[in-house]
C-alpha cells in the first residue's frame, strides 16, 4: 500500500499512476497542503499525468543506496536543500522570538516522543533496537548520570528567555502541532517497530550537521550562535548539545532500519517516514507561527 | 465488568452471583485450574452458591485500605501465606536444578517484562509514571552506570550454574511461560496503564521482603542461602539483589497505582491484578517443571 502523505489517501502498492492523479486532480483545485508537498518534494514544474506518474515512481525508487540513503535524501530535499523548510531560514540567525516559539511547542513535541520510541522497545524482540531506544529515551527525557536531558535542557532555555515551565505546560500548542502529534500517535499505534523508527528518528536529520555530502546546503541553525556573545547561555547548551549529538544518533537508527529492513514491506517504511516527514513539516510551522505571536506582542 | 482470571470468562461489572455460578458449575466437573484457583483464593470448603457468592463479593471488597492493601493482600494469599505456592516451599532451601529452571524460563519473563513497562510510558503524560517505568528498565534491563542488570545477573547465574547464555536465549520456554506471557501480552496491548501496571508490578510483591505484616508466612527464599558456602556466587549476587531492592520498588508501584486509581475504573484494576496473577502461578510452576526436567537428566 501507498499513502498520500497528506491527507493519508491510500492506494494499492506501486499504483503511483493512482496516486499522481490523486496529487494533479488536489492541484488543479489548488489544495494549498497539496500543492506545497509537490513543490516541496517532487517539483515545482507542471507536469502532465504521465510524467507525474513517473516522477512519483523515481521518488519511491530506493535502488541506488538503499533505505538509509533514501531516507537521508528525501529529508535533505524537504527541509534543508535549495529551497529549505522557512524554519531553517529563520534559524540562520539568532531571534529571541523564534527561540520562545521553538521552547513551547517542542515541550509537546517531545512529550509525544518519549511515548513513540517507548512503544518501539515494546515491539521488538531485537536487543540492539531495544537498547538504542532506551539510550535514547535517557538522553532525550531522563537524563544520564549528571548529563541533563534534552528536554530539561529547552524547559532551562524557556526560562531564561522569560517563560516559567509551569506556563509552557499549560499552553495549548498550536494547531499544527496537535495535527502532528495526533498523526505521530496514529503512526505509533498502528505500525511495526521498523516503521516508527523511519517515522520517529528520521526527524532528527533536521540537526545532523554531516548532510553536506547529502546535498544540504543549509546548517540547521547558524553555528556562529554557538560563539555569539548576544545568544544566552541556555540557547546555546540546547542547540549545543543536538548539533553535537543528533548525527551520529541519526545515522545510527538508519543503519539499524537499513540492517533489518529485508524483513519488512519496503513501501511501508517508506510511506511511515513520509507521513512523519510531512506532520513534521507542518509541525516547524507551528515553532514559527508561535515565535510570530511573540514578535507581534 | 469482572474477569475470571483463569479463563478470562466476562460477567456483568459487580455481577458475582454468575461469577460464582461459573466457578462452581466448573469445579463440578472437576477442572483442575478453577478448582486450584478456588483453593488458593478463596477456600477449600465447600460452598453453595449464596455463600459462594458473598465469598467472591468479600473477595473484591476493598472497603478496608485500598487497592494497595487490596493487592498485597491477595498476593500473600496465593503465594506467601499459610498455603504458599509450591514453588516458594522450594526456595526453602538451595536446589541447584530449581535455579537452573528459573535461570532459563526467567529469560522469557523479562523479556516480557521490558515490553509491558515500556506500553506504560507510551501509554500516559504522567511524569511521575513515566519516570518510574523508565528507572524500572533500567535497573531490570539496561543496568544503571555500573550496576548490571537484573537479566545480566540471571544470565550470569545460568552461567556459573552450567547453561551457556546462547542456550538459554535458544530454548523454547515451557507452554505454562508461554501461556503467562502471552496473557501478559495481551494485557500490555488492551489495558490501560494503571492496569497493566497493576498486572506487572505487583508481581514483584513476590520478593518483597517486607511482607510480614501482611501476613505472609515465607520468605521468597531463606535468605540464609545468601550467607551459605554452598550457594553459588551468582546465585547470591541475582537472588540478593532483588531482596535487597524489590519492596521498595513494589510498594512505589502500589503508591502510585492509590495515587491514580480513583480517576480510573476499581473493579478494572483489580481484574488486571488478578489475571497476571493467575498467570504468575502458572509461570512459576514452569520454573518448578524446568527445574524437575534438569532434576531427572
Amino acid at each position: 500500500m501507498a499513502v498520500c502523505p497528506v491527507c493519508n489517501a491510500k492506494f494499492d502498492s506501486g499504483d503511483y499512476y493512482t496516486m499522481a492523479t490523486h496529487f494533479i486532480n488536489l492541484a488543479e483545485d489548488s489544495d494549498a497542503y497539496h500543492v506545497q508537498w509537490i513543490n516541496r518534494n517532487i517539483s515545482r514544474k507542471k507536469m502532465d499525468i504521465t510524467q507525474f506518474t513517473s516522477a512519483i515512481e523515481n521518488f519511491y525508487n530506493i535502488a541506488h543506496g538503499g533505505i538509509k540513503e533514501w531516507i537521508i535524501n528525501k529529508f535533505v530535499e524537504q527541509f534543508r536543500g535549495e529551497n529549505p523548510h522557512p524554519f531553517i531560514l529563520k534559524m540562520q540567525s539568532y531571534s529571541k522570538p523564534v527561540m520562545m516559539g521553538y521552547a513551547i511547542e517542542h515541550y509537546f513535541f517531545l512529550k509525544q516522543w518519549v511515548k513513540s520510541c517507548s512503544i518501539i522497545i515494546s515491539k521488538t524482540d531485537l536487543d540492539d533496537v531495544q537498547r538504542y531506544e532506551i539510550e535514547n529515551i535517557l538522553s532525550e527525557y531522563y537524563g544520564r548520570g549528571r548529563k541533563k536531558p534534552h528536554i530539561e535542557l529547552l524547559l532551562e532555555m524557556g526560562e531564561e528567555l522569560g517563560m516559567d515551565r509551569v506556563q509552557i505546560f499549560a499552553t495549548e500548542p498550536l494547531d499544527s502541532t496537535k495535527f502532528a502529534i495526533s498523526r505521530w500517535k496514529e503512526i505509533t499505534n498502528s505500525c511495526n517497530w521498523i516503521c516508527i523508527m523511519a517515522a520517529m528518528h528520521s526527524l532528527e536529520l533536521v540537526a545532523n550537521s554531516k548532510l553536506n555530502n547529502y546535498g544540504a546546503k543549509y546548517d540547521y541553525f547558524n553555528p556562529g550562535m554557538l560563539d555569539s556573545p548576544l545568544v544566552p547561555d541556555s540557547v546555546k547548551k540546547f542547540l549545543g548539545e543536538g548539533y553535537k549529538s543528533d548525527y551520529s544518533h541519526s545515522f545510527r537508527a538508519l543503519d539499524i532500519i537499513a540492517k533489518y529492513c529485508h524483513d519488512y514491506n519496503m513501501e511501508g517504511i517508506q510511506d511511515a517516514y513520509l507521513m512523519s516527514a510531512y506532520a513534521f513539516d507542518r509541525y516547524l510551522e507551528a515553532r514559527m507561527e508561535r515565535g510570530e505571536m511573540f514578535e507581534n506582542q
